[in-house]
């Protein structure tokens, strides 16, 4: 009896090992693809094409994670056969390394921009470049939360991105003034628009995240949902 | 011996059901997708509001679908706990529906768009209605090659995709001209480009979906390889 206690302990300490394996990974794809977003916005509002191709090329290597990691869950699934609770984990995980890669792929497209922004000045940037860094640290916060499975800070993250929303149309607008006041403009300032577009697609996967936190955690599925709803179902005042 | 048999036999039709249903609740939310993005189009180039609103209420049954599949994915791999080759189907489909809420999401967004193109004439739209169409079969032809699990059919498909980007970048360029020639039309026109780039998108998603049918018809990950060595896998000659 003690022998297949021990056995079953020690099968499901591998499994948690596997699980804990799984986490890690995706925080380490994470940081890379944190690290791509930070290094393209510098691409962009600096021209430096060097740091813009370095930024091309680990897109290989986050698109690589992603199936590596894909594959492992899958394995744990047929290896372990995990109950409910464990497979809403392993379930967030190929959920969020999917949004990883696209937020590696919206980070490739800024970078690729690089090249086309000749004639812009520090006016054109100065917004994007504050927008930028508010769509990193919300990337940030949200691979924090990841971290430490923190719905709070999933649901604060959430409401940030909605303010991101409110900042991205008033660039758009910004923009727009732009290429009104001087229309031989309008190409360059298009490709700034579409990199825009990308940092709040960005912020869109960033929510998705988030929502893969609370559904992990909280065995909760948020999507679709207003803040406020969702507010009031992690809060527990919600049963389902 | 024969109840045994008898009992694997009746819990494997049970599950073989399961996974037909599973693979059936994909073709339905294919199909109103496909409807959503037909509406949507009539919706902004005939500026017909009531069609647009259609289109915005379908879009929470598109997501409470995908929500509901979702889960019933999760609880067939509970009871279930699939060997390799049915978990990849379960995945394809957890990855395809997925793909499908975000067709249904750029639907709604090109419904959005149709209240704001006032001034715009046939000239703007007859490019953007060409590809509209062409971006519709091809979504229809990945459902097809999703129905009949026919990989020929989604290499096929995702050759079409490859040159439907050509023709989003030859819409973009044309959309760029008319506002250079007149910039009062800049924020309408923008609204029509964005529409476009909203194809452009959902011709990717069509895309992924298509490599979910390889995935799970033919055991291979192909996504982020090109369309040559994407053909030489799925004719099997190159082996991992």
């Amino acid at each position: 009896m003690s022998d297949v206690k021990d056995v079953t302990q020690h099968i499901s300490q591998k499994f948690n090992a596997e699980l804990r394996h799984l986490h890690t990974q995706v925080l380490g794809m994470g940081g890379l693809v944190e690290e791509q977003l930070a290094n393209a916005i510098i691409a962009l509002t600096t021209g430096d094409e060097q740091l813009a191709k370095r930024v091309y090329h680990n897109d290989y290597t986050v698109n690589a994670l992603e199936i590596s990691i894909d594959e492992e869950c899958t394995q744990v699934i047929v290896r372990r056969q995990p109950a409910a609770s464990d497979l809403r984990l392993i379930m967030a995980v190929i959920k969020t390394i999917n949004d990883l890669e696209r937020i590696g792929d919206e980070a490739e497209g800024i970078a690729r921009t690089s090249i086309k922004i000749a004639g812009l000045t520090q006016k054109h940037y100065v917004t994007f470049v504050h927008l930028g860094e508010r769509v990193r640290q919300v990337l940030h916060d949200a691979l924090d939360a990841f971290a430490r499975s923190d719905t709070d800070q999933a649901v604060s993250v959430i409401r940030d991105t909605f303010n991101i929303d409110d900042e991205y149309e008033s660039l758009v607008r910004q923009l727009i003034t732009y290429m009104m006041e001087d229309s031989r403009m309008i190409p360059v300032v298009l490709n700034l628009l579409w990199s825009a577009r990308a940092l709040e697609r960005i912020a869109a996967h960033t929510r998705n995240v988030c929502e893969n936190i609370i559904y992990f955690s909280k065995g909760k599925d948020v999507r679709h949902i207003s803040l406020e709803q969702l507010e009031k179902q992690t809060r527990g005042e919600i049963q389902e």
